[in-house]
């Protein structure tokens, strides 16, 4: 006969409570979202028979030791919802509890009884129900509680024994003081990241500190930086990434376009970090001091922008760590530190650290520390060079620990490998990822790409960084499509994600020389040598970089991605899609012709009711980019772009409104 | 500064591994299979760098402490799949294990190598590696890998060098013996429930023991149903299902038609059970004894057949708990026993068991005592009335412990509720349930609903049964679809579902006058009395059924769901669908009108390339209703079907083979 196991659950436990979302891994990883965001958690709830069930959705900044309570309320289907307001950065957890709920279930009945006899013995049941919830509440509402049983057990009349059981007022009451001694509560407290406004919704312009003197064959330094901000913040980007600022190593220093060897003069690889100078702590001495560092911090940040730096975990062959802890490098058998190689190939300016060392909590104490230091110097912005070489539990614990001290730091991934990977590190923590959309080209490219992050299962976890180029990724359409490529590309890049970023001056500068044609490496790439800019170009495409920037900032549909919806065009080198903010009152509707080269035009089909627009009533398309407004009506509209000429609109759609205030747009 | 916890897993572990399928909610439920299958476990399993992943499937019996080992090897975008065999019935476990696999590693850089020296340096590398394997291997092989170790340090000729550390045969010896002391294994221990061969495919017929004696106005007896058995057999089913045979309450006994009152004579529904002469335990008297039962147990296991008895867990007000067993009701506050009750209606013939009661404990044991009574005089197969209304916890526990003593007991769920409700009880333990076939009649729904069924998650752990009536449900299509709506029915459900059933012989007789239009009730329904049936009236479908059961019986093609497909037709009123057995080896194809009153024509396009037919050459379709065969050819072919002759084809599909052996269908 079977038996019952007594450290089981107790059987009066009868609320299921299934499938809670937003979940990812079922609660192994966090959710992301904003500060400021309302979180909206929903779950499966029933219970077996006919009672009415009472759900909450429990909530708590992490280390709180109480509970938060919201309500959840019945969608369809037997899923439930409720929501918190995050209203400060930092980690949350969510649960739901449910119970069968006595009260409620008697209410429920009660007002379907019909016969009078049949009430008065619900009515003394009711009472009994409300006298139990009198005992659970404090003393002034106990005593109207109480008042009203001993109403509904001498209530001799039908009707108005019947109005009396439903109070409305007095049932209000007493459900706020259910019995929750049988409630069910989901053991799994899903972890939630609420992070600052710039995790979801930033632009980024990456430039080598080393060729921003403006005087060839001058070493740039961190004060040509500081004259260079105006620059960029004019642009309108609001990160400024800089390449690693450590010290090079000597040993094994590559040479322009990637040669074996330096020779005299020549500057290496920021990449290869480490030389008798100094390691990731310090300052390449010729970019400047660290009094240097602070000024373009704070000058940065007066100008509305940040530096984010790049964390790179490896080493030249004359960092420091190499004598200081030769155990955290891999020998070889020959008595040589193992460098980095993908045989054939060798890269024997860079030693990787060997994570199966037996000291890798040293290593990890370190390598975190390294982060730390430069956030105590007021970085909160962090490129992670490569970070899928490392492990991913090293990552996990150095970002939710480092968080924990500074919640309001960011780290992108710089991880281009396998998508389950990418997925993997965005789930253990990295708050943005760069993403495959430098190879996507084509319309069903795009829209496969982008559907996919912003409706599949990564929406709650993987916030995409979209660059068009970096330093190692010249893309054969850039090569190709002359300066119409460059404004198709940041135009899809900035309108498709709300985090996109270039890398400049050869971004704007439209520089696309390879290496050698059949590869994707610049030509004199700056990853080995300093050039030297003329920003002044006049087919400079900072004017329209600034003007993509200003669309972005002023419209919050372009500040997230969860909005993002494709509309068909009749011409597959036309693609049109749309964002909104989450009130549906900001809509940007874009247009782009993928192709560099000509001419094309079509018809787009908006789905009105989707956006929410009368399919009668004309609306006004504001092209963001040309100033030039259309009037268009119904969901058809035919659209012409000429690559040479503007191979993009980007339109703020404005609903036309009845009151006289609103009709200003047509001026 | 970050701290390291020292409870931390160790850092060196570095794979990774997620998402393993099949899983029920992440493990917290079990998935279903049948005995002899083979049973493939997938994940998602990478680590960081390039290094060589080793991935182990583990799995065992529940109760074995050690795990059987099987590889696992990579499909695509690092995903892993294994597979074991599950060869008897009963829970197992199932879980997955990597590594980072340095012999591996090794191996696949040597094999990339070029330099002499590089070789070189790498073969004492390796020589170390396959050392270390040595030290873990028995002596035998341990000697053989040391010998291959020092040949690899000794040899210094490049090219026979690079031959000796790639040795096929020695390196899988070495891989035979990894370094698994930083392997990650998923920490949930996955759940399998594997169940006989019945779970998966099944032919219910259900029939009211007292109506069976075939001599109008005398109640029949389990002789009576002894004597039919052979009736039962011919038609093909293989499971007897009998609603209650326990005593019927006489307090408050429903009358014919489900009037208040019985009246003298009145045999009241077998439902309301217990009485004086005992509950759940006992035989109604008038059905005959505890010897009767055992004789037509063992009768119907020599005709092919089981007895499925119905689990009906509430009581009639003189059922025997009431008085020995207060606690396990609810009373009100009059003093009388809490009845059935959907205010304002009431079923004052049943009281429900109070599961909150303080004595659940007692409660639980004694109803999956119920169980338990009748699995040990040898009943496997119980199908459970409302599962619904009771709570989900106590049919976790009752079902789960129940199939560690009876593990090839098999429970179908009569709920027919709301989705959720119906998955969980699914999930939890149910073997079997019942579906809203029933009420899915166009192409759309069907199609639709099946999709679901045996795609969706659900597939994993939810066996529908499908019925296109009970005593409950005449369906409107049936109350006006005259026989050919009886023959579109059951052709539907014996060839969408592997598992189906009907309720006779109100079906094969085509019964379908309800008690009044606008319901589902059956008029005279046998729930409330006993009814003569004409078992050889010539309208009866015996002999289609039994065309139907054999076709399902000689088919593996219809003994499972997994791989149900629909094909489109050019026809609202023609469905055409495929299922195959597991090889693709036997495929049947079936094609239904379901107009019952119009003949209606149209064209069928297989999916030849999904069949596994060559779109050159004809293949035979082989109705295995009517015996005619056709030769088709190519994807599209035109069908007509005449609802008065025959409303369906379900066509064996037959390649053409090369071999003259395989000719022989056509003659």
């Amino acid at each position: 006969m079977p038996e019952l196991k007594p450290d089981m659950n107790d059987g009066r436990m009868r609320a299921i409570i299934e499938r809670i979302t937003p979940s990812v891994d079922g609660g192994r990883f966090a959710a992301k979202r904003i500060v400021g965001d309302s979180v909206a958690v929903e779950a499966d709830c029933f219970t077996d028979g006919h009672d009415t069930l009472a759900c909450l959705l429990l909530w708590r900044r992490e280390g709180e030791q109480k509970w938060h309570e919201a309500p959840m309320a019945p969608l369809v289907n037997d899923r439930w919802r409720g929501s918190f307001a995050a209203q400060s950065v930092g980690r949350y957890q969510y649960t739901v509890t449910a119970w069968v709920d006595h009260f409620l279930s008697w209410r429920h009945d009660f007002a379907r009884r019909v016969e009078r006899e049949d009430l008065r013995v619900a009515a003394l049941a009711g009472a009994g129900l409300i006298e139990d919830a009198a005992g659970r509440a404090p003393a002034r509402e106990c005593q109207r509680l109480q008042g009203w049983a001993g109403r509904l057990r001498a209530e001799v009349d039908t009707p108005a024994l019947k109005e009396l059981g439903l109070d409305q007022e007095l049932g209000a009451l007493a459900a706020r003081y259910p019995d929750r001694r049988y409630a069910s509560t989901c053991p799994v407290e899903h972890p939630l990241v609420v992070d600052r406004e710039r995790a979801r919704f930033s632009s980024w312009y990456e430039m080598f500190p080393r060729s921003a003197s403006g005087e060839p064959g001058r070493h740039g330094t961190l004060r040509d930086c500081e004259a260079r901000l105006p620059y960029v913040a004019k642009m309108g980007f609001d990160v400024l990434y800089l390449p690693p600022i450590h010290p090079i190593g000597r040993i094994n220093r590559k040479g322009a376009n990637n040669t074996l060897v330096a020779g005299s003069g020549g500057v290496g690889s920021p990449w290869a970090i480490g030389s008798a100078e100094g390691g990731h702590k310090a300052l390449h001495p010729e970019l400047g001091t660290m009094a240097d560092f602070r000024r373009l911090l704070a000058s940065a940040q007066s100008q509305g922008m940040e530096i984010a730096l790049d964390i790179a975990f490896q080493c030249a062959p004359d960092h420091p760590y190499v004598k200081a802890h030769p155990q955290w490098f891999r020998w070889r058998p020959d008595g040589t530190v193992q460098y980095a190689e993908n045989p054939p190939k060798k890269y024997q300016d860079i030693f990787p650290f060997e994570f199966e060392s037996d000291d890798w909590r040293g290593l990890w104490q370190e390598l975190a520390g390294v982060i730390g230091f430069w956030a105590a110097e007021g970085v909160r912005i962090f490129r992670v060079d490569n970070p899928h070489t490392k492990p991913f539990p090293f990552w996990e614990w150095a970002i939710t620990e480092l968080k924990r001290e500074y919640p309001d730091a960011i780290f992108l991934a710089e991880a281009f490998t396998r998508p389950k990977l990418m997925h993997r590190l965005a789930k253990l923590g990295f708050t943005q990822s760069y993403t495959y959309f430098a190879w996507r080209n084509t319309k069903h490219e795009l829209t496969e790409y982008f559907t996919g992050l912003t409706q599949g299962p990564g929406r709650e976890y993987f916030r995409p960084n979209a660059w068009p180029n970096t330093p190692d990724i010249l893309t054969e359409y850039l090569q190709y499509g002359g300066r119409p490529a460059f404004v198709v590309r940041i135009v899809l890049a900035a309108t498709l994600a709300a985090s996109y970023g270039i890398y400049g001056p050869a971004f704007e500068l439209a520089e696309a020389t390879p290496r050698e044609y059949g590869t994707e490496d610049y030509l004199d790439s700056e990853k080995y040598q300093i050039r030297s800019w003329n920003l002044d170009a006049p087919h400079s495409l900072s004017e329209l970089i600034a003007r993509v920037n200003r669309a972005r900032r002023e419209n919050p549909a372009l500040q997230s991605d969860a909005t993002l919806r494709f509309f068909p065009v009749d011409n597959d080198n036309l693609m049109c899609y749309a964002k909104a903010d989450a009130a549906m009152e900001n809509l940007v509707v874009t247009v782009v012709n993928l192709d560099p080269h000509h001419v094309q035009s079509g018809w787009v089909e908006l789905d009105l009711a989707a956006l929410g627009i009368d399919a009668q009533t004309p609306y006004q398309m504001h092209d963001l980019l040309s100033g030039a407004r259309f009037l268009w009506s119904g969901p058809r509209n035919f659209v012409q772009l000429d690559p040479q000429r503007a191979p993009a609109h980007v339109f703020a759609l404005r609903r036309k409104m009845r009151t006289e205030r609103n009709f200003d747009y047509f001026l």
